[in-house]
């Protein structure tokens, strides 16, 4: 559970909130237009359904989840893990680490000690590891590529909704009065899409590139641990290898830890 | 035939004309006119007349078609068959491969095959297995080019328009009652522009360029499927490498079926 | 001679002088202000003046041409040269070929027969050859370059001339009948930066940058003929890897023709 | 303590506030507007919330800090520090180093000393210098991205809130004295978000920017200058070589200082 | 000196003067306004400043010299230098080459000689040189990119400046008689955004690039040379080789020179 990501989404619609009933003579009823919304929150789905097949577009809700509920792998305690397997493996040769499997949860160091244990050749891991790395890396670029597109659109279906807007309210112009009113319905339009833009879209692709970052991250240091592992490196040496990849303050507590 | 894209274009136009419609004092007569529609779509097909070869212009209708009528190879389906050649070249020897080469209806499997069983040497395969990826990659960059230059120059067309219609209102304000109409159709120019490039052009490009990493990825596990099987690998290890494309849970079935 | 350019041209620049005498009320004159054009036009190639070499921003009026009459080298009928050449030295020796150069126009391919009937070693065959590639890749987006800047100026320029037009206005107001001309005016320098960006600058560079792509992927065609013809390969299978670089269907007739 | 940033900082609010003053009619009062300031700060940093998880937004205040209190590595006083370990090396033998560590103050230097007197292996050395040097170019890459993203987000909550400004002034049209102080308020927030954004945010992005090439390059040659003197080589070579790195006004200075 | 940047520069500027001054009912007074040219100038300096350490900032003069005070390196004399440097180490051997040093202007060519004549290994010595050539290309895209961020931050002081000039004017509308004049001074900071931007720093910046692409070719020519002559290669070949990297005309004048 994210805290950051949910605090940012209420303070950033509270503060529009806060701005709008502040101001005086305006009223929350005038910021609520249900065409404008059905162009722009429907117009960007639908620009994005064509733009992706069906299963990638339905996915996209599994994806956004992860905005909020993502389990960040703790870099450091990863590291304490790979160093206790590179103990045992140490201590006790590679085989002895069958019996530890069960206690990761982590299904790719898993995937790499079964093979590092079955005897499969460091080349045939090392080459397995990466492609998987390869693929998730395609896969979760595939899943943010979705929610930036709908960043993309939200704004042009905002313009396009404005742009209707206004020939409708050109249209009419002999009643003078409602020029106001037909200019501001015209805007609000606009506003939806740099709203949903700013605050949801983008935001959301942003997250998902960073957290995609950081697995990736893991994964790279779940590799080297493994090679390291099944070259019989010292387990102290691999600690230093893997420790490289943390900042200095995340070290010192994973070195005291080991 | 792709439902989404199919979904996608009916809910986009469909979403624009029910909010022309339940707009009051609004018809959709007022955003229909005949000179912006010639200005932003001639314009926009003109420009990319002027921006490629004739060929590749008159080649654009074809690969727009793919947005709809693309057969995405199934990817577990494809590891399936290359896995059960690779049953077969391992129980009965390379050879025994040709009298399946009719089965298979995946051209870029066949060409591998056919040359695994003439003996040509594997870096020869490879080098012209990927000769022909890459040919593929540039053919399908080229043809998306063609859509991504309409969704461009579509927008910028409609600027003209506007841009042209105001010079002819501005210099027409003598009648100041037809004000607004002239700056209505000038602003329907933009708006079309906005439309044909957001909802068709710039998602068919999208959509284009996801099919051709799709199909890239599909002959990237060819190429290592048939690399392997030359090299005599067992069929499992084969299976284990291919599946670490998909995602774990597409992998499952594809090895019950295995 | 390239068809599309001319009618793309002719087009683009047809529908707009169309729209304008449709429009009820317009007149040609209206669109036509000689300052605009001097600020649009002359400041675009000032500019392009100031960021290019003196003989870069002069060699623009020859790449400028190429748009138009460009021979786009026939991919097909290169590779049945190439594999004719690969007939004559299978046949006859390498040696044989120096009889075949004066028939060949292609002086790539001249050069490259030449260094192989030398005796030059191969690396520095194909170290030469490279060296030219690149060599004419990095001409060609210098030339590419200019028109590309000019595409990005021409609109700077038209708001610069449309903020230089309000600015007058502004500053008359007080004869209130002008208002609507002035504007007029000021507005057709942003519409001449747009048209001439949108309809030759831009679609110019395009197309450059696409007869860039086809020449350096002919020369690589050839380099890797003539590698293949110094390495004594067999003629078809250069021919089964060279037309791995042209579609199935242009293959096709290639190998009918060979 | 970097002057520049801090006088550029000073000189960009001076101007605008200096122009404000002069400006005949306009009063500074004018110019502050507490929801504007409410829905562009605090969106901006709502959004950069959303998009980082709370660690890396949190550390912003640390990474901005760096633009002023940046202590540039003398690139010039670095390569002298080198060469002298150097030439002790090389008159006493590596071991020599362990006892000149604690007057090195630069941590990477310490490292690979370290190492290198340990008889590390020189691949190993490389090898966790150059996980380090990514490492850090990674993290400063994040830190960077955040306030890249609040310069990017700041102008586009700043049009949100000049768009919910002109809806309510819109609704307010009967009093038509308000327009003007409406829309002047409206235009406040788009010109608060330019200014956070370009006065702030995006010189203190490049600056960033600047600072981590730089701490990259001081890294490289650290890690040159370790692999040259654990390799033995002769000190007047390794300064060479680092000197390379430096432009040759500097390069005169270390090498008459060395 | 760089004829075409000043005749650019002198166009651009005459150009925009003299539609200022065809222009009916305008006067040059009208385009001047104090407060703008500080906003603008000014705070694109002072964005510069925070963006960049101070040393980097101050070398912006002597990096925009040399948009018009640049010696491009004649590339075809530079081959002929190298080649007839090729013959007299042919002919006389390596040492030879030392006694030539002195008449040589090209400090890149002599530090090449030197290393070579000294008997430096080759590996070394394309070390060495490459180091140099790397380290040239970062000083000369710092430079760049100073020129670059206020080519960018001046149009966004410009609109800050016609943010602020629309608020006050909007603050004083009861004097209706001065909106006009209100409104053209607030949109000058723009038209002066936009004119520093487009015609001094962008063509500056495009400038700065071309030239820094034009000086790493020679510095590449000259490595190739350098190498080459110590390989012992046969001055003929060098000068075919050297000859790839210009253009087919430059080329023949070369050859009969040579």
């Amino acid at each position: 559970m994210d805290i950051a990501s949910i605090v940012g989404i209420l303070a950033a619609f509270g503060l529009m909130l806060a701005a709008i009933l502040i101001a005086p003579g305006s009223s929350l009823a005038a910021f609520y237009d249900a065409p404008s919304l059905m162009v722009v929150i429907g117009g960007s789905i639908a620009a994005a359904m064509i733009s992706f097949p069906l299963k990638n577009f339905l996915g996209v809700g599994g994806v956004a989840k992860n905005v909020f509920f993502n389990k960040t792998a703790n870099v450091s305690s990863l590291i304490e893990t790979i160093v206790s397997l590179a103990e045992t493996a140490h201590r006790d040769g590679l085989l002895a680490l069958e019996s530890r499997i069960d206690e990761i949860d982590n299904k790719f160091i898993c995937l790499g000690i079964q093979m590092a244990v079955d005897g499969t050749r460091p080349e045939v891991i090392e080459d397995i590891m990466r492609t998987e790395i390869d693929a998730v890396a395609t896969r979760h670029k595939d899943g943010k590529s979705v929610i930036d597109q709908m960043g993309r659109f939200a704004p042009a279906f905002g313009m396009i909704g404005t742009l209707m807007g206004l020939i409708i309210m050109l249209g009419n112009m002999e009643d003078t009065s409602s020029i106001g009113s037909g200019m501001a319905v015209a805007l609000i339009t606009t506003l939806y899409g740099a709203i949903v833009s700013n605050a949801i879209f983008l935001p959301f692709a942003e997250k998902l590139g960073f957290l995609n970052k950081q697995e990736l991250l893991s994964m790279e240091i779940i590799v080297r641990g493994i090679m390291a592992i099944q070259a019989g490196d010292n387990p102290r040496v691999i600690e230093q290898k893997l420790n490289t990849f943390i900042p200095p303050k995340a070290r010192a507590g994973a070195q005291e830890a080991a």
